[in-house]
């Protein structure tokens, strides 16, 4: 791609201002492999290059702009990058969205348009490519060459990345700050990076996604190369922060964390995980077994690092029996040999050496932690020196806990390529990372039942789109359960009565029957007494619903429509309550949940979510995410109940959800579940 | 304490040899405000001070004595040291129980015992007291003067913090090393921290306890003074490594949770934790309400400092009206004022000023976290400079974000008391603890209505002592339950049964029945279909149960022995199951747990414990920490349970598990709790 690997390069806004961003930029640039323009119509040369007016006059053909002009001055600029043939530009003017500019933005937007120019920004720091000496940023730091490709939609953030970057020698291939994101999305580096063999790993700062295409393109790329990415805005605190920052809203966390899992995306939760997660990850193999070995020369330290195997889901290997033989002969003989391997307070660098050796040759431990506290015969640099220069095909991780003493010897570590955190647990917290990356399954998007719903659906669709019109016209309960039916839901019988006579009649179809208001300021039934379950006469439970919802209007003060009285079969038996919901999310389409009704989703919060499409092996996921699956499942004696049959109903609603696009949210509240089968016993559609 | 204040000091080992541990303390002594005589028959003198043979032939009284000879030496210097009428050992030697020398540490425990000996150890590193510069430990590392106290039980635990230290500038007053603890406790140093006026914070570093004292101790001294303790083998996994570390055995760790928490101890999770929480104890007040301010030049670091708040129980504040007119006149237009505050990524020096000055003046406002990261006009040093010199009586903690070009910044910061943290999230984290200490309660362990439980049950108790142990003589259920009844407790109306005969007569007397197979061996009934409810036939039903009995004994390949037949009142009704459970612990003594029964217990762990005494509010404070608690009080149209019942059963157990040393466990599962009042359905007692 032209615009990591351009042969020239016009800096448009170019100046031999001190302190301004259009000469730190070109200062920055003097080191590129390549050619470059500084554009400014005030000079004639800065830094002894030729200075051009507009780009217009540059007699080259230019591969890549940088635009660091003011904010009213970026429109007319693109233009002229238009009509020069520019392919890629990067604008970092900052006026635009983030201050309320939105008017200029889609100004910008119409002239790249027009052109088909492709845009990184406006309002970032800029980009980098190591492997060209390109830095096209007002950053001063360019970091060491290596292979991880990060993509920062705050500039800030990136910039305190890069500065710790040579602290821990992490090395890095391209560096985009995305800015405000009018045209090139997260999606469109995603699918650069996957064929870019300078990119090993790829790290992600994300506020606020506008990238319909990032999920997909996601799910591709990390099945081939490690994606870490850092979510800010999680909490509510934090989402109104984000508002005020880069005019981006962030979206709803439980869904971009559904999104990450599909996707096979580590999520770092805090700063601090991801600088770990990219150490380790740039500089570690992946583990494909979880058991590990620790050395230690501090017991205490051993205990902690055990705790942190227990939180990290992290196993103390066994040793191998050779390797209990070999330990004997080098350690003293109050060495015991267990593992966390304690060599002891007066441990030497070659017992350090010998005990390494020893444990990277078991073949039950895939991947070590060397401790080292600083005691009185330790000498720190030298066990560095030599952690350093062993040969190994696993990870090997270290923590040399302390200050003053280590210090040096962290240094050596991290400069040969070894991590070194401060705390055995952040070592095992980065090392369970490795392991926990073999573990993660892309979610397939194919699955032939699925596609069979689908086909059936879109059938049922197609021949009854009026109906259906109908149906989602204002749907109340009746309707909403009669569009369920129409693909085949299971329903209990029911009919809409619209007086006391007709209720009655349609009561004697039934042995046992429940009556419901349907009217659609009624959003919850039992707050406005609107559910009578067998009563001994239908007629007086029809008039006492009516009443209620009356006086319930009166109370709140709304206008109570009436549409009917839902007369219904009572559903009776051994069953399980459950919930399915679904909600529309604007860059990742229809979200479904699921969870135990009651006081499992209201009391306890155990619920999965899904994004459409849901695989049959997907929602089995779902459910056995669940705290509650025991229920389903059976506990106590009590029977199991029709899994199959959630699973097949969670297929369905994601198909429903996405063909009836019309639909903002669905909450189907209580499903009933059986031994066998089930029925939705209320369903409500938004709009 | 002599220990701490010693005038003069004999070093027991002192030796001439480099490396050697008898070297190293008394290089380590030369700098002490006070008179220092070594003491080894081997030398004459050492450093120029004149060396003794025995401390029997110094000619002056001797306050402490530090022993460093080898192990089989100890006893015999000890006798010396007794002799000589020392009050106070360290011993640092090592080879003691830890190594599974279990008689050598009986033997100096009896000639301490003997002479009245106070002593430290063995197996330790040594004390410390920074304010009359002794150093009786072999570590190079004497750190700053301050005003943290620290009991570790691991020296290179303790090691490492102290190498740490320097670096954050955390000052100490007294440092000890506990190794295998055979006299001086953590409670003894607690009581002595409590009056002494130059700890301000006490840290412990806890493997395993053996100090019976602790509980009490801890709940007195921390309502006066912070306690901070990082306890190693949370995990089974820890467990494992700390049983061969130390020699002691790291108990089970829901209870020293429990412990912790009613002494109001704040528990660090991880080492790094607890660096940051001394840290911020010893340089910062305490935050009595959670609105904090952040000012940042990253707006995404903002972002993920609100997400920090939302994890760690902060909020954001509002700011004063009078501080947004404040901070308009100081912003550039474009800054948005909100908290967080982005003062922009051009912030000045002179920015930073103003703004951390205008939010520390705003009530609204009771503790600030200053976010740096290096951009184009960033001076991380001067900013720091600034801060430093502000005034102020609210927490101010810093987070400058980078590598390279803040660490110089960073370092100034810490030298001048203001914590610097790597992450604004740590640095949230750690604010938070100043919050949550001001919330600690320490458990209270007197209460008027305890009270008179405690003296009902007393005079029961000594009222019946025959009954009493013939129910605890292998005890069944039906013992259990008529040892309960005796106390008051509410059990179901019931009568053992030794043949069918009476069990047909005995079940005449209820509506409807249950019947029990009671049988040592059972202790699962349902596994061995040993319930039946409400038969047809009772003396059918009877055999059954005989031969359901017999068949699980041979199922198991065991005999089981069959007590009788329990034939009780079934008890019907709207009821919710209830578990309280019972354990004895060597070291806390009776502890007790309470959950909601089924699936709450079993699948979702939704337990609380608490340890005897357990008072009225500290009850309920245990049943609302239950995150069912909501099911008590009724939710979805259900009636609330009679939660006075379960904590008047709650303080009643704890009681019963007092008085009763005999009992090992207690098992009432389930309970059953109706609207108003409640009965034990099933009880199981192991002695």
């Amino acid at each position: 791609m032209k615009l990591f690997y351009p042969k020239s390069v016009a800096v448009i806004g170019a100046t031999k201002k001190e302190g301004k961003v259009g000469y730190a930029i070109l200062k920055n640039l003097l080191k590129f492999n390549g050619k470059i323009y500084p554009v400014n119509p005030k000079y004639d040369n800065i830094f002894n290059l030729k200075c051009y007016k507009s780009v217009l006059d540059i007699d080259d053909e230019i591969d890549l702009a940088i635009i660091a002009v003011p904010n009213v001055a970026v429109p007319q600029v693109l233009e002229e990058c238009g009509k020069k043939g520019i392919k890629y530009a990067v604008i970092i003017s900052a006026g635009f969205s983030e201050v309320g500019n939105y008017e200029l933005e889609e100004e910008v937007k119409n002239i790249i348009k027009k052109y088909g120019i492709r845009v990184i920004g406006p309002n970032c720091l800029g980009i980098m490519n190591t492997h060209i000496n390109l830095n096209a940023t007002f950053s001063k730091i360019f970091p060491p060459k290596g292979g991880v490709s990060i993509v920062s939609q705050s500039g800030a953030v990136l910039n305190a990345i890069l500065d710790i970057a040579p602290l821990l020698n992490i090395g890095f291939s391209k560096v985009v700050s995305l800015g405000n994101k009018i045209d090139i999305q997260e999606s469109d580096l995603l699918e650069y990076f996957l064929e870019d063999d300078d990119t090993e790993i790829i790290v992600l700062y994300i506020e606020g996604l506008k990238d319909k295409r990032f999920l997909k393109v996601a799910k591709k790329v990390a099945k081939k190369k490690p994606i870490i990415v850092l979510k800010a805005g999680r909490s509510e605190e934090g989402k109104r922060a984000a508002k005020s920052h880069t005019g981006s809203l962030a979206g709803d966390d439980v869904v971009y964390d559904t999104a990450f899992k599909e996707a096979g995306i580590i999520r770092a939760k805090t700063f601090e995980e991801l600088i770990d997660l990219i150490h380790i990850f740039s500089t570690q193999p992946i583990m494909e077994k979880n058991e590990i070995g620790v050395i230690t020369n501090a017991g205490g330290f051993g205990v902690l690092a055990a705790d942190a195997c227990a939180d990290h889901n992290l196993k103390l290997a066994n040793f191998e029996k050779s390797t209990i033989e070999k330990l004997k002969e080098v350690l003293p003989e109050t060495a015991n040999i267990t593992n966390p391997l304690d060599i002891i307070g007066d441990a030497t660098p070659e017992r350090y050496e010998k005990a390494t050796k020893i444990l990277l040759e078991d073949k039950n431990i895939h991947g070590l932690l060397v401790i080292l506290t600083p005691q009185e015969m330790t000498e720190p640099l030298k066990v560095a020196e030599i952690l350093a220069n062993l040969k190994r095909d696993k990870p090997l991780i270290t923590s040399f806990v302390g200050g003053v003493s280590v210090k040096g010897a962290k240094s050596y570590l991290r400069k040969h390529g070894i991590p070194a955190y401060i705390t055995p647990e952040n070592g095992i917290k980065a090392l369970s990372y490795l392991y926990k990356y073999s573990l993660i399954k892309v979610k397939e998007d194919y699955d032939p039942y699925l596609d069979k719903i689908e086909k059936e659906f879109l059938k049922i669709y197609e021949e009854n789109k009026e109906i259906i019109k109908s149906l989602l016209d204002r749907p109340n309960e009746y309707k909403a359960k009669q569009l369920l039916k129409l693909y085949g839901f299971d329903i209990p019988k029911g009919y809409l009565a619209k007086s006391k006579y007709e209720a009655i009649e349609y009561a004697k179809k039934f042995k046992k029957v429940v009556l419901k208001i349907v009217s659609p300021q009624i959003l919850h039934k039992t707050e406005a007494h609107g559910v009578i379950i067998n009563p001994d006469d239908v007629g007086e439970a029809y008039d006492m619903l009516i009443k209620n919802a009356l006086e319930y209007g009166k109370r709140k003060n709304i206008n109570v429509e009436i549409e009917g009285v839902l007369v219904e079969e009572f559903i009776d038996g051994d069953k399980v309550e459950l919930i399915i919901g679904g909600k529309r999310d604007e860059i990742f389409g229809p979200v479904i949940m699921v969870g135990l009704g009651g006081v499992f989703v209201e009391v306890l919060k155990d619920v999965a979510f899904g994004i459409y499409p849901i695989t049959k092996d997907f929602a089995h996921e779902m459910l056995k995410s669940l705290k509650s699956y025991k229920i389903l499942e059976g506990v106590r004696g009590r029977e199991g109940k029709d899994i199959d049959y959630i699973i097949e109903t969670l297929m369905k609603i994601s198909v429903f959800m996405n063909i009836h696009k019309e639909i903002k949210e669905l909450d189907l509240n209580p499903i009933f579940v059986f031994k066998k089968g089930g029925c939705i016993a209320d369903a409500r559609i938004i709009c």
